[in-house]
């Protein structure tokens, strides 16, 4: 039996064929353009899909289900998207949407627990029974599975870890309180530090990188800064994985599960953040033994395919 | 049936009867006068087990299990107290040790799960599905259920929300970090804060209340204080809340439970710190709505004797 994923991004649709184990059989892309309405989008969804089918020669009926990954806040019983800032959706009712577009079961999910799935399923956290998928990005998200289930709280909206305040009093969050864990660790506040820099260290790379043009920095600046050597970027850079570690370590401290998972932007640097990073953790630990595994996504953008895909198995199972 | 619950702490030892609803029957209690062997203190908890079954005139044969309550790590399967500095328990099997002197099934499990397991079975948080139980003393503790069980992560050591960064290069904590929750949010912080205070305004009441004596002054002086309208008090006790507040949100942010119910000495403070922590709450929780019930624990002390007892009945459920 076949699984369709759709992961819906505010940049690209992304959609895959998926079998029972998680492998991508075939995957097509397409630009969300975002800022068109939710019915042209869900065309665009239910065309991949119909083209997806098409190209594995198989039948409409022999898939099983599509699991769509978006962001934002949703009623995943009812299959609405109640608000996703992104893509201009507000009390969508995707699954609806869908069904009358292609007739399969349906089912939505946020994309961070959709890759914390796909890692989960097939990736470097296969079999976990407890482990939390973090997303560095514009922001830090948090796809966190408990029991070998999506755990997202009592009223669906948990699993907020990047507005965990880590700095009372500190940096400006976009969610209105200071000093959020987001605050510190995602790309955005990288490339606010790096544009602080340069601003103040004309001499430094991270300057020369961008022609002076201060505007055009962005967290991968600041990380080639640091490839070049460059003083400002190191410190930089060192005090970003000082903050991302004390979120993570809060983390292991409260679920101390089997793996976290770095995903994103940020996760492409590799061991030049993930050594570091466990050598803290190590350090700071409660209890002072680290048992959590910390990774890198072994996945990248196909998590979110594959954990999108693997809604309608997990949903078989729970039967 | 009934079953025994035993709370272990480092003052007093509580042991109940329970029923299979968590009504406490009868109930004893003894010093635990810290210092002796653990062999002295098993004697006593069996001896107060036995006092109970004799005191309600039943039989061993009638009691279902005994549950222990206890502060420290642990191996619960084995039911091995690793390490318990306020016991002076170093890799003790309580398990066995109690089943030589008393043959019944038996478990341990950390005091605040315990706590919260009481106030989950028949306490304010009934039949929650999903809670965390904070207890406030010399430190933070927290209880956490997810899926109406015991969340203590994959390795059992989970659950340390007491340390969590709220304050990155904040106060020292004992746990060797700094800006820990509970170097704020604990009863030694208020404790510290009032004592620093005094010694800077010997014209406040937290001066008065102990006669200069200022190692007199603990937390609740700074409350009594508050009681009389000393400013100083007010200033302490307000930041307090706000640090308190901050954790909780933490909290409701990445678990978004049902109930986070406080417990310990602070809680006997009532609405004096709920109202404004719940205020500061509706405020703060991402997504602008407090959904999860914010209360004071109902149970006081029986909780953890009721969570403890309680422990066979869970145990037998899963079967």
């Amino acid at each position: 039996m076949y699984y369709i994923g759709i992961d819906l991004g505010g940049t690209n649709i992304s959609a895959g064929i998926v079998d029972e184990n998680g492998n991508i059989l075939v995957k097509k892309e397409t630009p969300t353009m975002n800022g068109r309405t939710a019915e042209d989008i869900l065309d665009d969804m239910a065309e991949l899909a119909k083209a997806l089918i098409k190209e594995l020669q198989i039948e409409v009926s022999d898939i099983e289900s599509i699991g769509i990954g978006m962001p934002g806040t949703m009623d995943k019983q009812k299959g609405i998207s109640i608000y996703a800032n992104n893509l201009n959706f507000r009390n969508v009712n995707v699954i609806d949407e869908m069904r009358k577009r292609i007739d399969l079961p349906c089912y939505i999910e946020n994309d961070a627990n959709c890759a914390a799935i796909g890692e989960n399923v097939c990736g470097i956290a296969y079999g976990s029974k407890n482990l939390i998928y973090i997303t560095i990005g514009t922001g830090v998200g948090a796809g966190i599975i408990i029991n070998g289930k999506v755990f997202d709280g009592s009223f669906g909206g948990g699993g907020e870890a990047g507005h965990m305040v880590i700095v009372a009093e500190g940096e400006e969050c976009t969610c209105g309180r200071k000093g959020c864990w987001e605050a510190y660790a995602s790309a955005s506040a990288l490339r606010r530090e790096g544009r602080i820099a340069a601003a103040k260290y004309p001499n430094s790379k991270i300057y020369d990188l961008v022609d002076g043009n201060i505007k055009l920095i962005d967290a991968k600046t600041v990380f080639d800064a640091y490839d070049l050597g460059d003083e400002i970027a190191l410190k930089i850079i060192d005090k970003y994985i000082k903050y991302l570690a004390i979120g993570l370590v809060n983390l292991v401290n409260i679920f101390q599960p089997e793996a976290i998972i770095i995903g994103g932007g940020v996760c492409a640097q590799g061991d030049k953040v993930i050594e570091p990073l466990i050598k803290i953790l190590n350090e700071r630990v409660y209890g002072g033994e680290l048992k959590t595994k910390i990774c890198v996504a072994t996945l990248g953008n196909d998590a979110g395919v594959v954990g999108a895909a693997m809604l309608g198995r997990i949903n078989r199972e729970e039967i």
